[in-house]
This record gives C-alpha cells, structure tokens and sequence, in this order.
C-alpha cells in the first residue's frame, strides 16, 4: 500500500508511492543540453555586453566569479516600496534587485564539473551579495536561486545562478519558519537539528555526512531525487557561512550533482537556498539549508491547487542510488 | 516599474511586469498534440481494458461518460487510515480512491470541442462521483482536475479528468479556507463574494459574465492567462451544483477553453477544481471555484521553493485577449 507522509515543517502530506517505485532508468529525463556555439554575453571578453559588474572575484589572469544586475529584471532597484489598494486588493511598487552570479568564466564548465575552488568562489559571491543588499532596509528577503538546463527555466547556457532581493517575505518562507516556530514552543528545540539527528543516526535516507553539512533525502520528499543540504552548526541566516563552511558546502555540493549527473544522466534541476529574511535576527527555530529539485516529472496540475504531491520514488530509495554512485572528487 | 500584487485569500505576492508585458505569440507555447492512432483503452469496444466502471451515462447507442478506477492507482481504497510516527515524522496508510472520468466516447474530441450537451453529462459525472464518495467517512477530501495535453502531464490522449479521494485535507486547501476565514471574522462578508461584485464592476479582468458564472483573471495571477471560474451563488461545496448551473458552467467552461484554444492555440493545460473538504457542513466564508492554467511558462526553480511567482502578463492584457477572440458556441 502507498504511504502518505507529512513534512514536518509545513505540515504538507505527500503520496509515496512505495508499490510502483520508480528506479532513474523510469523516468524520461529532461536533459541540460549539450554546450552550442553561439554567442554568449557571460564569456570573458563580453563583459560590456552585460550591466556593469556589481562584484567579481579576480586575480591577474582575469575574473573567476562575475555578478551583474539582469539585463531584464523582473524588480527595479529605485523607489520606495509604497503599499497602496485596488479596492480589496493589496499592492506596492516593484522594488527590488535582480541579479545574476556568473559561476565561471569558462563556457562548457557547470558546478559539477568545475574545480572546488571556483565553487567556493560562488559561494562566496553569494555570500557577498547577501550581506551587501542587507544593508538596504528596504529588502526584506534575499532569494538565491538556480536553474540549471533550458527545461529548468535556464535561458543562457553558460553556468549562472540568480538572486532576487524583496521588500516582502515570499509566503512558503514565512510557512516554514512558522511551522519551525510552533515545533519550538513546544519542544524548544530546532526542528531541523531534530531532523538533522534522527537522519544521521537511521541513515536510509542520507547520502553523503560530512563533517559540516548532511546531504540527505528528506522524509516527506514531493519529488523523486528531491535533495537537501543541511549545515550542522544551526544557523537561520546562510549569509553567516564561515570559511571552514563554505568549503565543506562546495565539496558537499558538487558531490551531489556529480552525483546526480552520473545516476540521472546529467539532468536539468533546480535549487534553492532557504534562509531567514535578512533584516531578522539570529532565529533559534529556523535552519537554513538547501532544496535541490532535478527535473525528473511532469507536474501534473492538481499540484498547483492543492500543494498536495505524488512522488514515485521513495526517498530511502532514491538515496540508496545516489550513495552507490562513485564520484572522483 | 512593475508591480507587486498580494492574492486577498493565500496573501501570497505576485511579481507582475508590467513592463515588458508578454502577448500570446511571445511564449514557446506547450501545445497538446495532435490525435494518433494508437490503441486507446478508453475508446468504445475497448471498456475491458479498464477496471470495472463505477459510474457511466448511457442511452441505447451506448456510453457518453464512463468513470473508471485508475489502472494505476496512488491510493488503494481497502483498510483503515492508521495513523503512525516515525521518529518525529508521521505517516498514514495510503487511504483512497484514483478515480478517471472518461469524458467522451469520441477520440478525437477535447472539452473545447465536444458539444454543450456533451460537456453537461461530464459535469453531471463528476458532481455524482464527489456525492456518493463523501458517504465513505474515511475520505475527508475530494480532488477533481484535469490535464490536458502531454505537457501538463497527461499520459494518455483521450479525453479524461481525474479524480483523488484522500483521507486528509491538502495543505494549500487548508491555506484557502482559513485565509478566507480570517477576512470573513473581519468583514463577515466572503471574500470570493466581494471578489465577484468587485471583478464585474470593474470589468478589467472579466472574460465573460453570465447568469451563473463569472469568468475572470485573478487580480495576482500567478500564471499568464491563469483563469478563474466563480459561481455566482455562493456556495462552500461544489457538488451541491444544480441544474441550471451545470447547464451555465458547461457554456462557461466550454467557452473560456474554446477561446484559449484560439488565443493560445490549443495549448496543454491544468484545471482544479477549488471546493471544501467534503465531511464539513456549508461554510460561509468559502466559496468554489475552477482554476485553470495554460501551460505557457516554464515553472522555474524559485517558484517550488517559495511560493513566490513572476508572471510576464498582467492579467487585465490576457482579459483583453480572450474577450476579443470570437467563438462560435
């Protein structure tokens, strides 16, 4: 018989479909496409086809990490955030900023594939990025954010991800740091430190434990291969990431998508970091972490209505295929 | 400058660009495919090739609708919901009933292009499928939604909406009633109520309006060309329909989807229908209704991880688009 299994956190029940389970051979991937030719506005030597760089880690050869307003932002940096109605209704000014990091200089390079090192520059820029735009009293939130391959949403092919920075709160982020919050009036404790312990020690839905960061299927997962990092040293902001941190994440990281490129056969995914709204406070409740999303399943449209999923793949299955793919580091 | 636009009833923020506003012919439009001539289990002289039917409209030359278990079930309809922990996470029998209403004998039909009388019988199957269902106690909740076309994910191409029956209320369900709640403790008015009075007064993002129904773009569209139905009569639970209304939402229903088919060239699409958990009395503070989302966008990473959507058309443009277009009924 299927299970149906709650997520801890927001509380959303979600059909696991353990009769039928469904092995990475099952599904009809959506690939990232194979590197074209064509002109790109990311390569060294089209800088002034972008927006002045607003951070770039460089040493004499040249920039590693690039970040640039979008060409196109869906948000405007000027103004103010002044609320107004439309009858019932509720709205305000588009303010916001929209940019893009680019991860490499070198066009057929993605976060699998690229040296530690240039992940690390990344997580860095990300980093930067995050604690510069909090300085604006105006933003309420940081959203950082990838996708990777055309049926990921990813229009460029050159490696990139993106941040969009709010004066609102997106509503699943305020879900699930209300959901953490009610876990910890009662049980003062963190939730997803509880869920941290109770992964390391059952270990079937864990995929790679490393000193700073558990790499882990989660329980109620909506997707098959739906993956997440959680730092151990509990912390509800990702922008506080330390030095020994940010390695250990860039190894944890491109492990699961080398991973996940060897058992999926380099699938499009997405992913999220999720992280407190930048002008709170140090939260005892709420834990940052990563949500990873390979593009493996059509969503059908009830989903969309209900937030109510169907996943065909265990996740103690799921993580047993990315723990037996052997990766070089 | 775009626009940021709250949704009264999830209060969950929109991004509209209102700037670089998309028309129909700017999206790679997601296309349902053209009719094969593949075997079809659902097609007449075929009916052993479904599980037993639970429901069927004949006369003397054979079906119009039938309702079939699915083949491949995500719930099974035999035990108890048991209840269980695992460690801090809790599970419970995968209770339920997958149910496919097969909404016409002719194959080469869609909802767009069956005759009203057609869609009526259909409307009928589905009120009549959510009415015996509610009898069985366990099942708290009844899901009616369609995919259309392989991109919505649709796995076979005759024509059918499916049906999940569920021994728990689906989070974003939840989500509706208690923000509609929340504005009626304060107005002691409904919310979809004024949303109606408010939308035909205006005009702006009325598609079309008669007798029984209000078909309109919602003010914080999520999706360009996101539609909703409202009944005009308020009322909690979408099986209590009456005959009068079935006639107007079937001219409704048929209507909208023959105008997108023009606008939008028959594009695959996704509809839910919004309605109470069937074990609750009439609730005043809700109030059923269809949403309906053409595939037309790819959803991008941030969108799963957030709630937080950024829609290309603003709602009063795709209005304008589908009142122009001139169908024939």
């Amino acid at each position: 018989m299927p299970e149906l299994r709650k997520d801890p956190v927001t509380e959303r029940w979600v059909i696991i479909a353990t009769d039928r389970a469904r092995r990475p051979s099952d599904f009809s991937r959506e690939h990232a496409a194979p590197f074209t030719n064509r002109f790109c506005p990311f390569c060294p030597g089209n800088e002034s086809k972008t927006a002045p760089e607003v951070y770039s880690a460089r040493e004499s050869s040249g920039w590693h990490v690039r970040v640039v307003p979008n060409k196109f932002p869906v948000l405007g940096i000027e103004g103010s955030p002044d609320r107004d109605a439309e009858g019932l209704y509720d709205k305000m000014n588009g303010l916001g900023a929209h940019e893009v990091i680019i991860e490499t200089p070198r066009h057929n390079e993605t976060l699998a594939t690229m040296p530690e090192a240039q992940m690390e520059a990344v997580i860095w820029a990300w980093r930067s990025r995050v604690n510069d735009l909090k300085n604006d009293r105006r933003l309420r939130y940081v959203l950082l954010f990838k996708n990777h391959g055309e049926p990921a949403g990813a229009t460029l092919e050159h490696a990139h991800s993106q941040l969009i920075a709010l004066p609102v709160v997106p509503k699943r982020v305020m879900e699930e740091i209300e959901g953490s919050s009610r876990y910890y009036q009662y049980k003062e404790r963190c939730i997803f430190c509880d869920i941290l312990r109770q992964e390391a020690k059952t270990q079937t839905r864990v995929v790679t434990d490393s000193d700073k960061f558990l790499v882990t299927e989660p329980y109620a997962a909506r997707f098959p291969f739906e993956t997440w990092i959680l730092p151990k040293r509990h912390e509800s902001h990702f922008e506080t990431i330390d030095a020994a941190e940010v390695r250990d994440l860039a190894r944890s990281l491109r492990g699961i998508l080398r991973k996940m490129d060897q058992v999926l056969e380099k699938p499009a995914y997405n992913f999220v970091i999720h992280t407190a709204p930048v002008q709170e406070k140090a939260m005892a409740h709420y834990h940052w972490h990563i949500e990873i999303i390979p593009k493996l399943t059509k969503v059908a449209g009830f989903e969309w209505g209900t937030g109510f999923y169907i996943n065909p793949t265990p996740p103690e299955e799921a993580a047993q295929f990315l723990r037996d793919a052997v990766i070089e580091q």
